[in-house]
């Protein structure tokens, strides 16, 4: 089966079973995950609390993790509800927001690597490329550099780390070690308006709560978002802009049927 | 008078009075709450610090609290200002978000009960249920149980607590113990966005704030987020979806007039 | 130059630039805030945590400090973000959402004005009044007075704190202590939908981090918003309101170029 049509039968089981997907995020983008989430037929818990999210992760499908804006209070319930997932074979979704940016983000990502077994990270490559020790220099959280051997890093570290990588950018590269594969969807609109990246995250969450097969389900949230937006880009009339957009970036998630990606997905590799 | 006649008029009093509504809020739907009360006439404060609450209650004309991302620091400050509104004579909604999801949630609700005298809990029904001690299979914080006993349960406990209970779903039920309403506005999509509970909640307070009637107060909040969500998703075009309907609810609050609700609420009961 | 000849120059610099604009602000209009600096053509960070908050003010080109919900930990990251803005010579945009409403914002805007040299403070005219020690009776946070001597307080205040004050309202005032500029932009749907103001500020703090002239950068963020806004309004269609609203203000935002506000803006003084 294509890689596709195991992306349409995923969002099939979604629509079915409408999984519980726990997240510990950020404050500034917890409504949009939250609201695509549901806009695709999942079920979203925002919990951060460190009294109770091991309790919600128990009632939950997927974890997702979000460094957008840490403290200490949230890293900790991400240590405690990650530990409970492993513990309880949940998936893992790590969005390393800013990863590199500052001393606390880099000592914080060692640690979620150290003490949690992640399933998938998703980040944009110059996250991934100080995650794989490649220093790059950073220009802001939206960053997003192009680097010729972005392939090669993002295949490197999902083989060292033993999980699915993703890098989001101009083209999506994902890979488990062995298999990688570039995404062509998406919208260039898509890096103008903050969330996008973190709706990802909470999407492939939403599509690996369904399969064993991370690297699938890490496709499939990635090519919701990148389909999504192509799409809403498309419906704009003169005059509108991002706001519009975010609007229709929601609709058309919320659209989405297996028809969808089998005639809007691209991707290459394998 | 009628119902409907009675939160039309209501209506004209907010929009002369534009009470300041005091939130206790969760993280993800602040924005949400604060819009949906400007969109209607009234003015939202969301401030949640132990240090400034009870001096906020002390200008606000009502005081909602909600339960969706509960930690010790808000609990606090939903203590130290319920207290004060209980002084003050303002009237106290409480959102139970996801109560009976967690034990850390199951022991602040039973807190709250006993330290703050409510006017109003409006949740789903499976909140509800939990409340009433009547146990439930919990399948996320936007679960939505039908239960052919959903009346006798909500006027059991608005008669048991002495306050306004209502539980929304695909009906919604509000009593005081005696008189018991089904509301028969509202539309599915409501349910595929995230906040509009936490709206409701909040435009209950708006209404309660200007009418010593909390029952009615309460339908109002509800039937404007009923009537404003079926006329959001009427005027939706082909291929629009969950975000331009989130914009169209906010446009139809702010759109409602008197004629509204007496053209559009349905109501039975009393 | 003219004024709005200067302020167009601007949007090319940061068009050209993408400058970091480092917030610490409050959760419930964050994601707002962050949505106008992307649409805008800048770089939102959002962090907000003692820990980070110095490195990540090294990374930026400007720092804009939001009391819209104060506590202890916003407080203590704002007084060192302050402080090496302040070493480091970048222009620091204080609103003080709500100064003067409590004891606690009191003690905050004292503290915040005695150890941070402020670049620009952006309140409305009744937080503008409060900082200048004018009693005014405060009417929630979104409360707007007129008040004749407006013009004279504004001036009054930047000559004192030696920073620009601007107090926005029907009319927005501006003032280095020697120039004062009224702006005739905007509209009162802005009043309507949270998070303008704070925009506003953003703004204010993405012109400012390409000039030198913070009083007009500080005219650039309020008439973007002015100008963004009148447009929205302009576009809608019937039955529409504040949610359609909020969305075509950042697609107008999105769209502003030079032309813009040679063609919109509204300016009196000097």
């Amino acid at each position: 089966m294509e890689v596709v049509e195991k992306v349409s039968e995923l969002l099939k089981k979604i629509k079915a079973g409408k999984p519980v997907i726990h997240h510990i995020t950020n404050f500034v983008t917890m409504n949009d995950s939250a609201n695509v989430v549901l806009a695709i037929g999942a079920s979203p818990i925002m919990a951060n609390d460190p009294a109770e999210v091991a309790e919600v992760v128990s009632i939950s499908k997927a974890l997702v993790l979000n460094l957008g804006t840490p403290n200490e209070n949230n890293i900790r319930s991400m240590l405690i509800a990650g530990e409970k997932a492993n513990r309880l074979g949940i998936p893992v979704v790590l969005d390393p927001v800013g990863a590199g940016a500052t001393s606390f983000r880099k000592g914080i990502c060692s640690k979620l690597l150290a003490d949690i077994r992640l399933s998938v990270i998703k980040g944009n490559l110059s996250e991934i490329m100080h995650l794989a020790g490649v220093h790059s220099i950073s220009h802001g959280i939206d960053s997003c550099l192009q680097y010729d051997h972005g392939t090669d890093i993002v295949k490197g570290l999902a083989g060292k780390l033993n999980c699915i990588v993703a890098a989001t950018g101009r083209q999506d590269i994902v890979s488990d070690g062995k298999r990688t594969y570039t995404i062509g969807n998406g919208h260039e609109m898509l890096s103008k308006v903050t969330g996008t990246g973190c709706m990802t995250s909470s999407l492939a969450g939403v599509f690996c709560s369904v399969t064993q097969d991370h690297l699938i389900g890490t496709i499939g949230g990635i090519m919701s978002v990148g389909i999504a937006g192509q799409l809403a880009f498309e419906s704009l009339r003169p005059g509108e802009g991002v706001g519009t957009f975010k609007a229709r970036l929601l609709d058309n998630i919320y659209n989405l049927d297996e028809g969808t990606f089998l005639r809007e997905g691209v991707i290459n590799g394998g």
